[in-house]
């Protein structure tokens, strides 16, 4: 008797979960059919596995997205988004509603084409751009680590929840990802990847053989594969990757777009409305008589109970952290909020910047700075992709994390530089930690995928960027950066930073520690800079630019130059005074802000005589600054392979290349 | 007695082979104590190897570097550059001396810090930025099959051998490169990993757990491990590799630094000199008691002897192509000469143009124009990542590139912009090949690394990007390219096209098919695009820019656009026109090739009337064009997910929006 009541309410149970993860069928059907565009596949191919994960497994509470210990989830595969805002809608996240999900893909709706981290609730990272999401989460998982080696694992104790798609795993970055995952056995990390065996091309066998649960296994992942249709399988595997101390891959083999009979299974369903006739087909498959938007209330109350689910759990934590006495300090280091700690010892630092007037390059002044920052606050998470000798990224006391010690705050990234961006972007997203990593600015070419994602999601994360032109001497023309400063200016919503010496290294760093949604970029010298003479009362690199030297008598010429070419405008000008001419020179270190500034201040600080820009990288760009009148000194090419000083000769970036230019000009 | 002589010889091969070796350390290390910089560590690490690679396996000739069948080395971890400079000095490659290994990392010298192919004989491709090499050699090994499906194994039959280091695996670009190698079979490709544990943070385990051996051989490959300072163990593993139907990874288990006694197996001797003292230790412990730079004679002429081992087997495949009757065919395929193939169909193509006036999207006149090139010419080979259908980049009859198919002409790269990138690039090298790949625009960012490079090293790789601004619409900011027009035209030696229609489509890939030491970006619409009213005669894309409309009685203003917003400015002209003012449209497809232009010519497209620029994407680098009177519509920020004729509307880049900034300039 037993048995039967056992078998009907499984039956009943089965037809539930079908059921639930239906809805999400139809409403992803519904939504990319009234777009006209998205895509259909992948929801309706994971719905099986999304609603196991949510229903059963996922740790949240609808009612309060922002709870500080709820698990978090990222759809790698962001095309998929529709699975994502079925998830949010139906479990009943505040605020979205089924209007929303008819407006999917419209201008200023809450659904857009991707998931937009700080568009839509319960979004908790922006993807889309293949594998950023995957790599994204496992600095969500390091976060986690770290937060609950600061506070404990009774307050920080969430896993992080991933579903991916074969294009994820292709990129690159997803080997940089699993490879540093493994490494710091991150077992709080799970992710799912949607195994259909198809891509836009066609079949995944047109481009790939290799076996991801071999290759998972070999960075040290907990690997299982299970039938994506097969609620009890996903769920004993969600339930086994749970225990397990490494971190999970599970293989859902699924149908892409499941429940469309006459084109699941084929690439035709992954990018595309299915039509009229092939919804009409596909709701008769599914046993989905509604209409278009329309979930029965039965369904939908299931779903909103699976979105309270968490409540009483949430309530508790919130009672656990009141009782652990470390509630204050928790909230205070959620809030991210670094400014008041380091102020006084940088403006300290400035101070003694401008007495002892050290002669460093500004890598080696950032380290100075660093030793500040790190000392006076615990927010900063410091890391390098293995250049820390070079990058100068690390300082007294911060301990190496690894997967024994998650209380230290240097992160190892390895030769990984997207991986380690995009592990960044995970730091700060997942709150309170203000995270900065290393390398050469030449490098950031294998990072811009992420280092775009910084800026689009509004992200305090800080790229040490150094050995940033061909300064940097013998290595040659594959290590000197020409179009960097260039690319990473005309990216919207980043501070590039060009600190001419010590000075304005430690106001690029304050200002970036402040900048709460805009990430930034340090460019920094390998050769050494004098301190420059100037009055220390205010950031003045905090207004972008400024005059550095005015002569006396009115100017003739203005030279405009950034970071390690500031000292040779000003050779410049020495050289010019001798021959009668009179030059200001104006040290630019962050165009970005210069352009917030009044155009009252920006025409004092460019003045009106003819203007020579200086800087070792490509011209583009700079005619914002110099005018029709005026000209440029800095590079043409690449770069060559000799030493700096050489190379500085070689290009004519020297004090009389930029005089000659002047004079030429008058 | 016999076995007494046998002893007797080994253990005279067996120095033989150590003083090889050392031959190669000494140089290393005495050439970067000279340069005072560079990376000792690794060629004094694979020397033994490398000795045994040269000594007994890579198939060349000294005397004739250029041979079309010699194997392929390439250096992935290009730091070790005094490797390949010692090996192509002690080869005796012509013109190579040992004075210019003196010269190591200095001003014009043949020996940079990094490989730079076109700059030192021998060096078949640059490398530097870790991970390129490793994937550039699957271009190579690709471009091989490639060759041998269409001329015979018995004309090509060659290996591409690489040595990389911990920092190329840990790079995901290799991840592409393996799967797409592994996918593909690829024989003979054989990679010696520099296992020595050691990066420059420290111990790789700062880092890194992966199992390399398991990761290579699920993804296909067949893996073997070794000790790398046991040459019979080397030679084993190579001899196995070339019987292995599989792409090979030979784990070398080496000691970086070998042969310095304070300093081997430390991140110390990675990348500094080792000073006076720990030379003059290193020679005790190596037995090598010779001046710096002098290599003894009996040494030297065994490797010149190595040098020469080729030459035999040269001549006989000089009488094989002969004998063939193919001779005239491979000659003519390798000199990479389409432009005559493609001139008159493409001319043809671009007076139906004119006549049928297409109204499409430039991808789409792209695919029109491939169909031509594709059957003009069989030197294309075409590709996506993964975006073949929205990219438009296959023709009819192409076929698809497969382990079995290597006659095709088509490669399903995957989701791996980076990797194909870099193929491309070891396609282009390997000599006769035009590849060209798709993406969207916006992805370029994942393949920045590679694309430096083929601008770098001037190959002719045509890089197809498609959805090239907010007119892609839907897909919201993760997929609307910004900052990418003015990185890519920041980079050197790339031309930047974005052609306005159909006919400018076919222009610039004309342009880009001749340029030999050029790689071009073909930036396209997703959205249809009128064909333009003008001339036919020239190629006015290869102006760069031209007047597309001159409004008679004189310029009030002039507009100049690129790409889908010509049609935009003709509009905005219109509307100006109705309202008393003159406007001339400029279309300016190409920057790079009108700043080629003679100052007259310039200054007649330009006009002395206030100039507007119109351009979906970041203002960065028009100053250069509109001038401090000028304006710029485009955009100033992230894109948003909507239609595109909704976005156009939301950022004011429309016809009244053009018409309204003219008309306020003026």
């Amino acid at each position: 008797m037993s048995n039967v009541l056992e078998t009907v309410a499984e039956v009943a149970a089965a037809e539930d979960e079908r059921r639930a993860a239906n809805a999400i069928r139809a409403l992803a059907m519904d939504a990319v059919e009234k777009a006209k565009s998205g895509h259909p596949g992948m929801p309706m191919g994971m719905a099986d596995v999304a609603a196991v994960l949510f229903r059963q497994f996922v740790k949240f509470d609808a009612s309060a997205p922002d709870w500080a210990d709820r698990d978090r989830f990222v759809l790698s595969a962001g095309h998929g988004s529709m699975l994502l805002y079925a998830l949010i809608y139906l479990l009943g996240y505040p605020g979205v509603s089924i209007d929303d999900l008819k407006n999917f893909r419209q201008l200023d709706s809450k659904t857009p084409g991707h998931p937009e981290f700080g568009h839509t609730i319960g979004v908790e990272t922006t993807t889309g751009p293949l594998g950023q999401g995957l790599a994204t989460a496992v600095g969500l998982a390091i976060a986690e680590r770290l937060q609950a080696a600061r506070f404990g694992d009774e307050i920080v104790d969430h896993r992080t929840y991933v579903i991916a798609g074969d294009g994820c795993l292709m990129e690159g970055v997803s080997h940089e990802a699993i490879d540093l995952a493994g490494h710091l056995k991150l077992g709080r990390l799970i992710v799912l990847w949607d195994d259909n065996g198809i891509s836009i091309d066609g079949p995944t066998t047109l481009s790939t053989s290799t076996d991801q649960l071999a290759r998972f296994a070999a960075s040290g992942w907990h690997v299982q594969r299970v039938d994506g249709h097969a609620p009890a399988e996903i769920a004993a595997a969600l339930a086994a990757a749970q225990q397990d101390a490494r971190p999970s891959l599970i293989a859902c083999r699924s149908v892409i777009g499941y429940g469309a009979p006459g084109k699941q299974g084929k690439e035709t369903v992954h990018g595309a409305p299915l039509g009229a006739s092939e919804i009409e087909l596909a709701r008769a498959e599914l046993g989905w008589p509604y209409e278009p938007f329309e979930i029965p209330a039965e369904t939908l109350e299931a779903w909103r109970a699976a979105g309270r689910r968490g409540e009483s759990e949430r309530l508790a934590w919130e009672q656990r952290l009141a009782a652990s006495g470390k509630r204050d300090a928790f909230e205070n280091f959620l809030k991210g909020d670094v400014s008041g700690a380091v102020a006084a010892p940088l403006r300290a630092l400035r101070e003694s910047f401008a007495t002892e007037r050290p002669k460093v390059a500004t890598r080696k002044s950032s380290e100075t700075v660093l030793g500040v920052i790190n000392a006076a606050t615990d927010a900063t998470i410091g890391g390098s992709a293995d250049l820390t000798h070079s990058n100068f990224t690390i300082t007294k006391g911060l301990g190496s994390v690894s997967a024994e010690n998650f209380a230290g705050r240097y992160i190892h990234y390895g030769v990984r530089e997207h991986g380690m961006a995009a592990a960044m972007n995970g730091i700060a997203l997942h709150g309170g930690f203000v995270p900065y990593g290393g390398t050469f600015l030449v490098f950031s070419d294998y990072a811009r995928g992420a280092i775009r994602l910084s800026a689009l999601m509004g992200q305090r994360v800080v790229y040490v960027l150094t050995h940033d032109s061909i300064g940097l001497g013998e290595d040659g023309p594959t290590h000197q950066p020409i179009e960097h400063l260039a690319s990473l200016r005309a990216l919207p919503n980043l501070y590039v930073f060009r600190p001419a010496d010590a000075i304005e290294t430690a106001e690029s760093w304050e200002i970036a520690l402040n900048a709460k949604t805009t990430p930034s970029v340090l460019s920094l010298s390998r050769q050494n800079l004098a301190t420059l003479e100037r009055p220390l009362g205010e950031n003045l690199t905090a207004r972008g630019a400024y005059v550095l030297r005015e002569p006396s008598g009115g100017r003739h010429v203005t030279l405009i130059a950034t970071g390690s070419e500031v000292q040779i405008a000003l050779a410049a000008a020495d050289l010019l005074w001798t021959r009668g001419v009179r030059a200001a020179v104006v040290s630019m270190p962050c165009w970005e802000l210069f352009e917030t500034q009044s155009p009252t201040y920006r025409a004092s600080v460019l003045g009106s005589a003819p203007r020579v820009a200086v800087e070792a990288a490509a011209r583009l760009g700079w005619d914002r600054w110099i005018g029709e009148r005026g000209a440029f000194v800095g590079m043409t090419g690449f770069g060559a392979s000799a030493p700096a000083d050489a190379l500085y000769a070689r290009f004519g970036i020297t004090a009389e290349g930029v005089a000659g230019t002047a004079q030429a000009l008058l």
